[in-house]
């Protein structure tokens, strides 16, 4: 099945031409601390196991969306103020998803994207980006679709994009249907409000293997990946008890070893994909020796070199001082 | 089955009393291409799949063994000519070794090792040591026990050592039997005069975990760790391809490409095992560049956080002005 069709079959007996001028929304950027790596289908963006994020509150993207003018040539597409030329990598990837709600082939969009993610954080963008696009479509086309929907909406732009449609924990279930359709982001009711995020940025290069790439390589190639989805299971089953019971300790530890079990996926790929500096390393030994001494922090890394942590309200005075480039976020504030 | 009972089995019918009033044996030390981690046995060091190194030559260790003076109320071990009390650690491993040997509980041995292994050059010297004591336990009692009867005695003081029995390519077989009389050295009849090995040391402090400590944890909470024997195998076929032919590029990625699954599972091992230090990242990274820029030089790690190249002599010069500390061994000269 193609996006389009799937795109089709989810918006079946919905307006397809704009109801409004124009709409806008938010949507939050998300973490995950079971991580998404390795596509069941990759033109559907389906996974091979389920993995589990919290949204980060007032970090996030912002989208403008409206018809353009009749006869424009292509999408007029702007991030941050900027007007972006058709060709460019973030216009390109807007319009390939705007594509799949395209009322026909002539009529054009005007995206005006605005992201309250740091672009200098380490934190990612697309999903929240292509979340906030799924939902401003939603309420320029007066579609009025469930977030279940929505989420589907927004994983054939970006993956991790089916967790952002929702604040706090969100599970994104693997799903086994062929068109994808059970495979959509779940909120979880509860709120952990002292609950905080830290970013450490020790690289803001290009990385070297990209995640799509990467994980092809790991389904491929990587001999160890058919322990993956058993073991995304289990660390799905310690996360929700976790935030069941506010036990930050599982929580952390959960998320450093599910992290780590992801990079040693990476790492005995074929050829290796190794996303860690020197840096990195430094920063995991200096979270292993900020516990030793007392001070209740983990980490989590996504595919990158940078190093977010994960502690209380409680602990940040301890981890601001030991992690002072760290940018902080309390996802339930 | 104990070690004593292997040993037993292994000397049934040879003279149990020596010889000879000393004997003096030497064995090298040696590099694994494709790694060893994870016992099927514990007391008997049985590994779980089979491992391919090669020795390196002139560094090792020289062990002259002899009866002690009758009524001595301990073995007499001293290394690189210093003795060591009884309770040292090394004393008590050769000692432990001694006893599958021992006439009589109140017979007592004279040790003496000196390793030619440079103590700061990052190559272990347990393997060389127990392979040496075997040999020279073999020529004290007049054995005359065959090579891979002496690999297995050797095993059992340490694994690895069970490839040091014999020069150049040796691998190691994982057998199937529970007295592990099957788990012997069995070396190549290959010889690569200008294969080079390069150490290059970036700390010499206690690893924060023990390989056997190590081995344990990956063996029973690894994920990833029933993926490891089906990997060996296959690096193996493509270590002996490379060895017969040669090639390089195919033992040089190949070996790399082993290391990294085995620290892949040691950072999956739940808690995680992380040898790598930043100075580690960085020469792994180090040497990916001088590869790009065409210096013909793989690298492969043990359980610990120096960096070994392995490189052809033509590359010596290149290699030796990008890593000037490196230590550099030519295992067939």
């Amino acid at each position: 099945m193609t996006p389009r069709e799937a795109a089709d079959l989810l918006l079946a007996g919905r307006p397809r031409v704009p109801a409004v001028a124009a709409a806008e929304a938010y949507a939050p950027a998300n973490i995950a601390l079971a991580k998404y790596w390795g596509k069941r289908d990759e033109a559907l963006n389906l996974p091979t196991a389920p993995s589990l994020s919290v949204s980060l509150g007032p970090l996030g993207s912002h989208v403008r969306l409206s018809a353009a003018e009749p006869g424009a040539a292509h999408d007029g597409v702007s991030l941050n103020g900027a007007p972006l030329g058709p060709e460019t990598a973030f216009a390109r990837r807007a319009s390939a998803w705007l594509d799949l709600v395209r009322p026909d082939p002539d009529f054009r969009f005007e995206l005006q994207a605005r992201n309250t993610v740091p672009t200098a954080a380490g934190f990612a963008s697309s999903a929240s980006g292509f979340a906030a696009l799924a939902k401003a479509a939603d309420a320029l086309f007066g579609w009025n679709l469930p977030m279940e929907s929505l989420s589907v909406l927004a994983r054939l732009g970006s993956g991790s994009a089916a967790r952002s449609l929702a604040d706090g924990f969100v599970e994104w279930r693997a799903g086994e249907r062929a068109d994808g359709m059970d495979s959509f982001g779940v909120p979880l009711p509860e709120r952990w409000p002292s609950l905080r995020v830290g970013a450490c940025v020790l690289s803001s290069r290009e990385k070297p293997v990209g995640s799509r790439e990467g994980m092809r390589r790991s389904v491929s190639s990587c001999p160890f990946y058919g322990g993956w989805p058993g073991l995304v299971a289990r660390d799905l089953a310690a996360l929700r008890s976790a935030i069941a019971n506010r036990d930050m300790a599982l929580l952390g530890a959960t998320a450093e070893a599910n992290c780590l079990a992801m990079h040693a996926l990476m790492l005995a790929t074929r050829p290796p994909i190794l996303y860690a500096l020197p840096e990195t390393l430094g920063t995991v030994r200096a979270v292993w020796a900020a516990r030793e001494e007392g001070v209740p922090v983990w980490f989590t890394m996504d595919a990158g070199p940078n190093v977010k942590l994960l502690f209380e309200e409680a602990a940040e005075p301890a981890v601001r001082s030991r992690f002072p480039g760290a940018t902080v976020v309390a996802p339930f504030a």
